[in-house]
């Protein structure tokens, strides 16, 4: 009756993701090359921008009973990207992405990571959990994941920061995400993980940025309310979108309940961020995000 | 099989609405007034913010069997209501509503008003439609509605505005309704209407005020559009929210895809706000609203 | 500041829709063939399941510049067709479909189609509406559609059904939209339009198939309704989903409440169902649907 | 910035539910009642069915500063209570529930319903878990919950389901709690409990009640998928509906993705059901709930 083991392994599987400017004949020559090879094509997905006269694609296929290793997959697919001027990444679904949390004090973010990371959601590892307070070392024992305390405080920012960034590096970590991390970051940090950075906002940004966003919106009066996952540029709360969701309300809900309520979309919201990077399905372009699907 | 006959009546009963400083005792004191006079109530719904110490109530009763005319009870009622320093409006349910329509060219909320009117949907009369262009005549002559041409060009805004306000004023005008009405309206033709114009704005306010908000929300990138109808004060896009709506989008959406999406939301959320006004379920305060169910 | 115009035209654009057994090399196969002949692909979508091993697509190109004529296009496709099994449909997106509307007495359907079919949303023509009661022919009227009324009583409904499909075929109707038609049509004429009949439910089907699903609603105390938009086969209420939708409601709506909501529902859930119809974005199989975006 | 701290504290006041046969002066009979004692109302919602002649009212009061106990109370009500043929109950908000758990092997909402109660969002304890299987020991663990093994095998039932009612009784557990239990219980176990066991099902009911729903909304190709938690009577999955959410589906979604998606709605959807148990915002009236704000 149950079916929901939740044991998932990832797929055996390859993902392309191209973006190029359009022109006639990409999909047939990128979809010739894996037919060539004998590359089934599990999913493909395109979008043309007309206005920008931009192309975005991506392409996943069976490993299964495919003879050439993505090494010279890569090196025979560079004269077509080539000629068609195209950015492309090229990346295996059963790879483990290794994954650090940054937060501070809510738990309900990092307790719905830690859950789907647990129950075998992702194609990742989380070896390590660091914030800037000690409230959620418990949360951490309990899932058994390292805690590692960065407090900063006037004057040492420049140096955690440092401090972080050894700790990315030490632990070969690929995507950071912010789980209620209630720090503001400098440029310098961020600058060394370009679109490897996953923040949630709690409000459906562009409104509501910075600080106190339920303050905001209880004050504004507003009837709905939301959260907005992103990529953290150095402009705050304005990197570009992965997801978003929103919940109605209405005069009875106090701040309280706002952020009560907001706590069930952040977490659903900050976890379909997570998911679609991780299954390479997120494309940046500009200050914007093609997600497939 | 059907039922759906859309010919409601309106209830015969009357709805008072209060706000006042929260006290011991206030919806004692207003049941019992009720209670002794035999008054069924048929619905009551009370809001208190410990923040600000306000309590807000609406209170709707049965007029059948019902001897003390309105008049009466308002007299009666004073005592009440100077005790507790009440705000305090009394309304008839039955009572036609004289409803203007504001238009310009797009024909989506213009539509879905007059047909929910014709439906019977609503205890009010439709006796005019105004409209700054000729585009909608079509429409307005369809539904048999008097249609005026008020096309507002450089300098003549003062004179057309006080046109409109004339015209307000002959056919005793309750409620005005910008239904896509894309003129800006100044201060001196708003202050005639205090909470007595409502709007439809085509984002989720407070994102993407102004112009253009589905340009805007395209080059932001979000992955969700929405729409707000408010009532109308002189700070453009700022008044007390009534209702909002979002919709998802995605990012093969295009601004066009945006905005035929958006229609949608807009016709729906603009006839919610008007259905609400109308039965008097809608109590400004400051720039908020409480709006009953 | 508007935009809103609505008046789209159809893009010169062709689609070719597809189903056939998964199998390496299909998407190669297909979009080398148009790119050999200059075909600029504006969108492709497929889905391949895993399930059943089956596979779809659906490929739109641009006309503009494209020299074959479709006719050309189908002869050379032919082979292609034939080798992986294919079942396929080719179709231009500005060539107008006909449509017949059959209503009862219930508006808002007929007023939404009609609404935007004179917005110029779709592509297509209406030529004629159906009925069994006189209600609607004033709508009828005020949007200059003809009317016919073909009334349902004890006996005569083999001989109105005749009636009705002889109008269909004078007419020439590509699709037959039930815009809260309430009568029961026989096999008899439901298999003259095989995946041509469009139906909206007024309940989230599978739930409360049958009469007065509202009442159904009600009695079983959920807290959400719905609306289903389907194609109509034989088996009642049963055919294939296209669109379905959904809102919150609560104790506090009596039945009315549920009519008057659904309503909002049905209306956007059909529109949706017959503008994705008419894009050539639905392939049915089996008893289910593939809706492309 | 935050706020989130998630350790609420239990309102420090009383919830008086009642329910009986509609008719006037019953608000004001109540609230007097209340004004007299000198206690401030903080809530009050009714409800009136028309259709049944039914009244429903759920007064919550500050017992900061309220002399009388709530056995005075109690008992100074009962001759109202009588004058109106009430039914009522009378509960203080920080009185701290006690919820047994019942699991099988899904771990999400058992997770879910843990951090919940780890964050202090609720006044309850949890002293156990209850399954038919060893696989979430672990979580209980991790959670430092007890946890029981009562396996469910040929013949044992009868024995198993005394062991459980014993444990209910031993720690004098007042709500029951199926967070995707997977074994049919017999009615004379769930008599033991009347509206006292809340259960989720994965599916909107009265749609795909029984097993494997996921598989039958794939199988049925339906757009929307959707979650329902309700009272459990000994009707299977026919009880009084508490909350239902819904998410949409499209034709890429596999079972699997079915599964997947469903388990953030489960999750949400059984909460919110046992918060508002919790809240004592829940009063059951024939086969239906009314579920106060």
């Amino acid at each position: 009756m149950s079916g929901n083991s939740g044991e998932n392994e990832a797929p055996q599987s390859a993902v392309l993701l191209i973006s190029c400017p359009d022109r006639s004949g990409l999909v047939a020559a990128v979809t010739t090359f894996m037919a060539e090879r004998g590359g089934n094509i599990l999913d493909l997905e395109q979008h043309a921008e007309e206005s920008s006269n931009s192309f975005f694609m991506r392409l996943e296929w069976d490993l299964r009973g495919f003879a050439p290793s993505l090494e010279d997959i890569a090196r025979e697919f560079e004269p077509v990207a080539e000629r068609f001027s195209m950015k492309w990444e090229l990346r295996r679904r059963d790879q483990l992405a290794r994954i650090a949390l940054f937060v501070t004090k809510a738990p309900h973010c990092l307790v719905e990571l830690l859950a789907r990371h647990q129950a075998g959601e992702w194609a990742a590892d989380i070896p390590l959990i660091v914030s800037n307070r000690e409230d959620l070392r418990g949360v951490a024992e309990r899932f058994r994941i390292p805690f590692h305390h960065l407090p900063v405080v006037a004057g040492n920012k420049p140096a955690q920061e440092e401090a972080a960034r050894a700790l990315m590096e030490s632990h070969r970590i690929d995507l950071i995400v912010f789980a209620r991390y209630m720090q503001i970051v400098t440029g310098g940090f961020i600058r060394h993980f370009p679109n490897r950075i996953i923040n949630i906002h709690h409000s459906f940004l562009p409104a509501f940025p910075g600080a106190r966003p339920y303050h905001q919106a209880h004050e504004r009066g507003v009837k709905v309310i939301g959260a907005t996952s992103h990529y953290v540029t150095e402009d705050l709360d304005a990197g570009p979108i992965i997801v978003q969701d929103v919940a109605r309300i209405s005069h009875r809900d106090s701040v309280e309940d706002l952020i009560r309520k907001g706590r069930d979309i952040e977490k659903l919201v900050l976890a379909r961020a997570v998911t679609a990077h991780l299954e390479h399905r997120v494309l940046v372009y500009g200050n914007r995000t093609i997600v497939f699907q």
